[in-house]
């Protein structure tokens, strides 16, 4: 799916809401165990009901390959069950030298067929751009996480007083451009995203931590938002898991519809 | 596998020798691709060929990843081949926030059951201590890499002028000791094993590099050996990419061998 297309998914749908499919066989409701694919049949339900209120699903494959080899056929029927119209992420945040790169975007481009791939910059250029290969693919770089962790290292200024996630902003742009890369910037330092939009003005930023981490969309918005939206604000846990029972699917609808509904004022004063 | 027991196998066999499994089914001999699991037969005459001369073996997950979930198998029935007196690494590059962290570490050790993981430490301390709660089992997290793109963040250096990767090891070390962590140092510039070796004296590295991309075992030695060897050196595609035709594994073998000899000569002189 290309920028374009995102646009007018958020356009249509006054959205920019991305669902994450962080989705642990220990916390989805019993009942659902005693089928096939518990994992693959609890997404099912969460994609039905939330589809219409979101433009992208995020799953987090670890969860996935936590299950060994049943774990990716899950994913891959998720994957397959989510309608075209709705850009798909593998949240695997891989990178490595150039031709195990290059294997991990035939993983997640052919072999599934994600629109975007989450990669760690620490290994540098060679690291990242055989995932740019992918003609119509994408690169999610992490610049600035959401984690109490990011300060370690992503913080540490230079001898110009740059912090790392900065330089990391800097060089990459260099590497694709905003019609292959997005940025991930978490949300939990919001005022953050004015210093990035000063790097990265027209970008898209997967932005994490809204809700659950502490993040506030109106602030994510008032910083981090451009004439085109350029914002796919995610929400894992307290969608999938805002309810535990057999109505676990209505009350996922109802928060994606609340963060929906939030978002579609935020488009419409920007008359986005 | 723990650090006593490496060291033993070490002085058994007189090797540090890790052998990386970057099996890739485009690069395997012709006459594998008629049987049911061509990665896992090849992994198999690899394994038989050369397991005297090495110490530890290390799958680059990218290349099972590719092929899907058939790939995961022909990993499983990899690891469950390996004697167990020989160390498993899982090269995987993994690290996220804690909670899927720690689905990473459930799917590498126990799910499978490798003794070490390879992690990124952009996202930083809360990315990796997870994987360190797994008793008995090692992260083996990137410092200093061996690739070209390894220049484009790990040397910035601070306002001290020390640089990320040196940085990454001092506050990394404080997360685990050296009973279970290692790091990733490349081979490519070896007298920065030295700078290292200040940081963490005592500490196995895995030291990537050898061969292919240049690296030299001598100087190796010579700037990263501790007083109980404290190196696992790898090598992928100059051992398992030797032949390419019905005697590869015997190609393999010889290959294997003759890094094993120089390592015993180095062992013997530094009466390890």
């Amino acid at each position: 799916m290309n920028r374009k297309e995102i646009i007018f998914q958020i356009k249509k749908k006054k959205s920019f809401l991305c669902i994450g499919l962080d989705t642990d066989i220990d916390k989805i409701p019993s009942y659902l165990l005693e089928l096939e694919d518990p994992v693959f049949e609890f997404n099912k339900k969460i994609i039905d009901a939330t589809k219409d209120y979101c433009v992208a699903y995020k799953p987090n494959i670890a969860f996935y390959e936590s299950m060994g080899y049943k774990g990716w056929q899950s994913l891959q029927k998720t994957l397959d069950y989510i309608p075209n119209n709705i850009f798909t992420i593998a949240d695997a945040k891989r990178g490595d030298i150039g031709n195990t790169s290059s294997m991990y975007g035939r993983a997640f481009f052919q072999k599934s067929n994600f629109d975007a791939v989450t990669v760690n910059p620490y290994m540098g250029r060679d690291s990242v751009t055989p995932f740019l290969d992918f003609k119509n693919k994408w690169v999610i770089l992490l610049a600035l996480t959401s984690n109490n962790g990011s300060l370690d290292f992503q913080s540490i200024q230079d001898s110009n007083g740059t912090p790392l996630f900065k330089r990391v902003l800097e060089t990459s742009k260099q590497w694709g451009n905003f019609e292959n890369m997005m940025y991930v910037v978490g949300a939990t330092r919001a005022e953050q995203l004015l210093e990035v939009r000063k790097i990265i003005p027209n970008h898209f930023l997967l932005v994490p931590g809204v809700g659950a981490q502490g993040g506030n969309l109106q602030n994510v918005a008032k910083y981090g938002m451009t004439s085109d939206c350029g914002l796919l604000v995610n929400s894992s846990r307290g969608i999938i898991y805002a309810g535990s029972g057999i109505d676990f699917a209505e009350k996922a609808k109802l928060e994606a519809q609340k963060l929906q509904h939030e978002m579609s004022i935020i488009l419409s004063q920007l008359s986005i």
